[in-house]
């Protein structure tokens, strides 16, 4: 039976990418809807993004619905130098005819976990936790409702990316991530340990290219521009799949291996703040909050993702 | 022409009269709507609180909602050691009849302030900032519309009272704290610097017992109860009335001065967490964002009290 | 019988006046030593102040050493603004023909505390403590010898100077102070709630130049030139007297009032760094380190001044 | 000519080998004197440990100071749960009859450096950095005299070991590790990257046991007892060998490979506390101030090892 899924976002390359298997993916998830947040770019490109990306995948069906846009306490940072300006730089979408849902998202998160049966809904969280903190916060009684939150953000091994201990999504609002960690749901973090193995090779590239439809030109050209930053930093043959880490997860989870420990958020020090603090070594006896994914195997990922985005239109 | 108000509140005896003196006050006062805060006791037992104070007041037709039951990031702290097990210990009320509105307390705030026209509505905030953090951070567009902020909460001089550093109502939060205070909407602060020249002595106890209705008569329970704590620690002749500063600041704010200054709250550190930081003496040049009030006319404001009390059932 | 100190200071208006109170009263202050420390202005610049205090007062036998020229971990802060380029702007002293002690000011301390018998010397500290804490770490048997630090610095409900929070000898080394404060040895800390109570009145000041001698006009120019800051911002009628509080304090402790009660160092916040959080309520269970002293009878204070400044030269 | 290094140091099995190896190397290395400094274990305990190792040697002429006793601001912590109850348990070495130098660590530095041509000691640290910070403030002018600062320290890519975020060396004394890490003299750090990978295996551990001199014995030993604790955290075959990278990189830098650039250090917040943040990949423009070590040949360096302590009695 397929898991039912509500989607927070900020797409981005990656997101739509992790959208467009959720989407291509009827028969293991089934989207209720897909919230955008404020984060790579501002609120209102990213919901358009969103609904750009929902019509490429033909699932006019999905509703879109816009959240927060701006995080609990601080000022938004953004993430123009990797994504582009309209934060979904690369193929040329269409401007969507489909509109947004006039419901807030996070009303839309609160009123479906609270209107499906108890831990039946999963949150798959590719942006900023901002939405998910929110809801928890006006509405405490979800949390116990939530079957699980997979998300990607964070990281520890692979230290940081916006920031030398601290990875974009987190940093973004790491008072929203403290909430989400602490809220007692069962969660599955995709930090960049995981993501950054997920090299879109120009092999892996070539392939969704050879697909020969809308989606697979779609996604190779995200791949072709998102993350041309990282390239020259870390020397990589192609751009890593951060965000599809999560849809697949909700697919097909034997493809990451990982380990259940406490993971905090460092809200306090300007120097280290948004760092994912894990305790994986579990030196430490606090409570084991996460299950913190360190690996993939990027093979099984390229071919389910392939695959997939080749049943798309 | 009467100002209109939100009443946030986490009911507690100092709240309870001064959401009477802005009940009793029609011509100064027009109040939209009260709603409750987790803070002194848990989230239910305070909007119970609401609705017994509306009852008492005899103004059944204020709507009372219910916002949060938690802050922003941090676990609940509550203070049933100064306000009892209750919150309102202290006059014996009856159970209310009167019921909670059906939508939640956040979107009440948006909603109004949305609907009034620009810049006309004021929100009193007498407990912790929750609420008011939430409804900013999901709709932004309100900041530039609210007339302003008025809000019982922070030391500087007078210092904290739940910790050395921190007064209860800005440590129950202090991150929804600094989101208001940086939300660029005008902003008014009655910290314990005024509030605690605000003392019910004996003689302003008895005044308002003499009145004999029963308003009058709650309101003398409520000052003989509430702060018995406090009396102990700095040895005054009562309690002081901290809250109802922020309701007579609406009718008659020629009772208070202060300074318009920078405000920040410390979130970072253990040791000095929902601290107000005031730059009272202008030693630095971060932006004015708030008039902090550093004193007030004691026999004036009891005057007023005693007065508006009295029209009261 | 004289009780034996180790002055360290970075003179400094008001360190001069205390130095001098200390020298001029031989019966109840036996100085062993005066140790400089960077602070108001250089180490240096300090040093030679010393030098020339030590002459004015005609006390040519009292050493005179350097001490540490920077903080334990942060860039040294000083205050022309507050003293002048010279430190000692005002009095025209000339320049001192004694010379420094060869030994590190650091090494005095120790070596004196070790060979004093046990608990006979009182280090009192006029400037940043970097040099007692330095002396702690290198010595730490030293601690339980010392009789007793009585220091200049912090404030409480006078809240900061430098910054909003902070006053100026606790923030230039905050972890120096957190380590002498937690060092176990008895301490009193004179704040800027006593010492603002210190004013030198115009009539305090014309009562030191009526004495008519060289010791007498230095302070008078002392007293007008220093906190000529303060006057503006406070709007008192003169400079307060902040290190000769130490100093009067070994000669006539009944003039000050405290509590003893816990008092720590913020270290962690920027917002708050160098505030001394003193739990003078007693409101946190942390152990009481610290005779906070909060009031002092100024009459008296002026009064042992002007009549100790007249015995010299 | 041989580099004139000063070892400071809290031995410790590998700081032993460290030790070892420089006296093992004199064509290389001048040991002018060794250091102990409270870490691993007691000041006293380190201070006998580094007696035993120098007599372990021969090299009697090598003097031996004891330096602090604690940290700077924090209270001790110690890893006897690593190293054994004596700091050095696994080989059995007779009580040493070579006694400490009565000159202070701390003053033993500042007096090498001050009498040494400038740029001609590099201070090799093995231990918390509390010493060298003392000396950095005690004596400022030091810091433009010092050739090099090699340590073994931090973590970024093996995140901690003591705590989550942090290694122990720096955890026990941050702040006298951001003291050392901004004083401007050319810093090398050994972080947990590069000694991570210098893992002693059973072959490598035979091979010290084949020499058959009681050093090779004694390493054999000690190589045998470390780190078990290690083992089993990380399923690694073998100890690895911290310290001895210093020392083996002022004999043979081509084994290792860093990179130029900024590391702060994690002073204010409890969760993240003594974290060496590592801007490696570039991504602020703070100051670069050390070259971090990420990885080293293992094979040349066991048999650099091997090599030199077969020199040795
Ligand atoms: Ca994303
Ligand atoms: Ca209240
Ligand atoms: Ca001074
Ligand atoms: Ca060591």
């Amino acid at each position: 039976m397929a898991r039912k899924i509500i989607i927070d976002t900020d797409p981005g390359q990656d997101d739509a990418v992790a959208i467009l298997l959720a989407l291509a993916s009827p028969e293991e998830i089934e989207t209720l809807g897909i919230v955008a947040v404020a984060g790579n770019v501002g609120l209102a490109q990213n919901a358009k993004n969103a609904l750009k990306v929902v019509e490429l995948s033909g699932r006019r069906d999905v509703p879109v619905y816009a959240g927060c846009a701006r995080p609990l306490m601080r000022e938004l940072v953004t993430a123009e130098h990797v994504h582009g300006q309209t934060g979904l730089d690369g193929p040329d979408l269409p401007e969507p005819k489909l509109r947004l849902e006039a419901k807030h998202g996070v009303d839309f998160i609160i009123d479906t976990i609270r209107r499906e049966p108890e831990k039946t809904v999963t949150l798959c969280a590719l942006g900023p936790l901002t939405n998910l903190a929110m809801a928890l916060v006006k509405a405490p009684d979800i949390a116990a409702r939530i079957q699980e939150i997979v998300l990607m953000g964070g990281a520890y091994f692979e230290v940081g990316n916006i920031t030398p201990a601290a990875e974009f999504n987190i940093y973004v609002d790491p008072e929203a991530a403290q909430t989400v960690l602490k809220c007692g749901a069962p969660i599955t973090m995709m930090p960049l340990d995981v993501t950054h193995q997920m090299i879109g090779t120009p092999e892996r590239v070539e392939a969704f290219r050879a697909i020969s439809n809308r989606s697979g030109e779609a996604v190779a050209a995200m791949l072709g521009f998102s993350e041309r930053f990282d390239l020259e930093k870390y020397g990589w043959p192609g751009a890593p799949l951060h965000d599809p880490c999560v849809t697949a997860y909700m697919i097909a989870p034997e493809i990451f291996k990982g380990r259940l420990c406490n993971v905090e958020i460092e809200c306090a020090s300007p120097l280290t703040r948004g760092m994912t603090v894990a305790d994986y070594w579990h030196v430490t006896d606090r409570p084991r909050n996460a299950t913190f994914i360190r690996s993939g195997d990027s093979d099984a990922f390229y071919a389910l993702l392939t695959d997939r985005i080749a049943r798309l239109p």
